[in-house]
């Protein structure tokens, strides 16, 4: 009987996560009953989301349960088919976890367009951390050409596209990201004007350099040591979209946010959101992403891990910004 | 020759300011020049936002000059007119600082409608304060009914105004105020659901108790323990007009603010704003606040004190809280 390894949740953190709190599992290859598909997982998402998951807290979304395999997005190419909407082969975008194989009654897969290569870009660009990235920009950050943008993570798999679509729409784009060499790739092969290295001295001073007109939109995806750093270098009338806290996700409590009094002298507009809630509202921005991706407007790099048994160690490093692009698991 | 009193600016307070801050000048009553005219200020307003015009610190407007009288709104009779839109003996609101008299070329001035009386409510429902009320919980509340909103100081110039407006929208007002004179007002007089006193023990409980549904809109106009007892007690996609922080104004560096993790979390919109900016956005918002005060829904509390003597021992009591309703000082 064919085996189904599975990367199982097996305690909740206090703090930071270890590679102890998960575990591997084996289960069988499951059967799809009648209407269902058996999906072969191909690539497997890791995104810092994940670790709310991890734990029980109060949260938009139900956390991962412990004993079964963590959540996560995937592509998948269709291994057997029950359900007359999909055939053999076909290659889906899916949401099926750290394991090998699932199986799914169709609901929430997607078809992918085979001409857009690689198939792991739905997870990126083309998928959850790209329709992040324009929604959350569109929608919140409201960007107008001639202003400053600033992005942290920004060789990441949301911060990549953020930065670029900025430039698309006449911003001045300028990154912040862990190391020469990330700083390095964002510059010249992402077309960021400028990129600034969070690890070091005078952060906020080099930011300010970085950004002579100030900062009009600044997406947040890191929180903690970069949102005080540059926190009094925003504009009136500035919009923080408020996409992820990375820096803050192991904390126990929250740390304290930007003080009130700036918001208000400055109109400032601070917003959280969660992709899913924003996503109908930008039907087109797939179809665009991918155009501007064909024609080298936009570009993604994909740091790709080989095997599921790897997936902790490299979720654990994506926590610490160890990855370079956006991250995924190839698991077959 | 007649005498022009005025309450000076005589230094920049550090923290919390006194008395002497302020000096009592006198200065000859100005002669109006072609195109101007002379105006004995009736009334003089004073807000919370005055104690940023003392300091010298980065804000939206200008501080006020040192040697020269504070600035502030007031309602004035025309005294003498050399400007053919204004006739002797007029009533407008005006923008003539704490003194007796002023002259203005006529920018700013607008003539009040004599049949709504107190004149004085043009400082108060009938103008800046009421607007504030009213363009910050439109633009950025979005009040739906059946919600439930909290606003501070809730028998005062903004608060009260905010909460009755919610009333009026069908959503469920929620007031804190200090002490139970205040609190009875609140409720009784002005319609509330429900106050809260915000001296006490087991602040956050019983606001709780006072939202069994949560908080969907906040309306800052405090910050300091108020908002940091009821941050916890808002709900997904709350929204929070943030107008004032009179708890922090005398803070030398403002106080941390909310985490943003919360923000995140619960997708709140936390925004800034000034009144003047939102004000073309609602032509209409005095014309009906001045039909709802006439039908008796929206009630209106002017805390006078007499002689512009009093203006600053009446604007330290202003920020502890001191007044009961709307302060304004009567000058003629």
């Amino acid at each position: 009987m064919p085996t189904n390894r599975q990367i199982l949740l097996k305690s909740r953190p206090t703090g930071v996560p270890s590679a102890a709190n998960f575990e591997l599992g084996e289960s069988p290859v499951p059967e799809p009953a009648e209407g269902e598909v058996l999906l072969r997982n191909l690539y497997l998402s890791l995104d810092p989301y994940m670790r709310g998951r991890m734990s029980d807290g109060p949260s938009y979304a139900a956390p991962a349960e412990v004993g079964k395999p963590m959540v996560g997005g995937t592509v998948s190419e269709i291994a057997a088919s029950r359900n007359p909407n999909f055939a053999k082969g076909d290659i889906v975008s899916s949401y099926a976890g750290w394991q090998e194989y699932a199986v799914s009654n169709g609901a929430g897969l997607a078809k992918l367009d085979a001409a857009v290569k690689p198939v792991s870009l739905a997870l990126g660009l083309l998928g959850m951390p790209g329709m992040t990235a324009y929604a959350g920009l569109m929608e919140i950050g409201q960007p107008k050409p001639g202003e400053t943008l600033v992005v942290a993570a920004a060789s990441g798999a949301v911060g990549a596209v953020v930065g670029q679509l900025a430039k698309l729409k006449g911003l001045r784009a300028v990154g912040i990201a862990g190391g020469p060499e990330k700083c390095k790739f964002v510059v010249e092969e992402l077309g960021f004007d400028a990129c600034v290295d969070h690890r070091g001295e005078n952060l906020r001073e080099r930011i300010a350099a970085a950004c002579p007109k100030g900062i009009d939109i600044y997406f947040e995806n890191v929180g903690g040591a970069v949102q005080r750093a540059l926190w009094p270098l925003l504009n009136n009338f500035a919009r923080v979209p408020v996409c992820g806290l990375i820096a803050d996700y192991n904390n126990t409590t929250p740390s304290p946010g930007p003080d009130l009094r700036t918001i208000l002298v400055k109109r400032i507009t601070v917003r959280g959101f969660i992709v899913t809630e924003l996503w109908p509202k930008y039907p087109h921005a797939f179809a665009e992403l991918a155009q501007w991706y064909k024609e080298g407007k936009i570009k993604y790099r994909i740091d790709e891990v080989q095997g599921l048994e790897k997936a902790p160690e490299a979720f654990l490093g994506l926590l610490q910004g160890k990855n370079f692009g956006k991250l995924v698991v190839k698991l077959a």
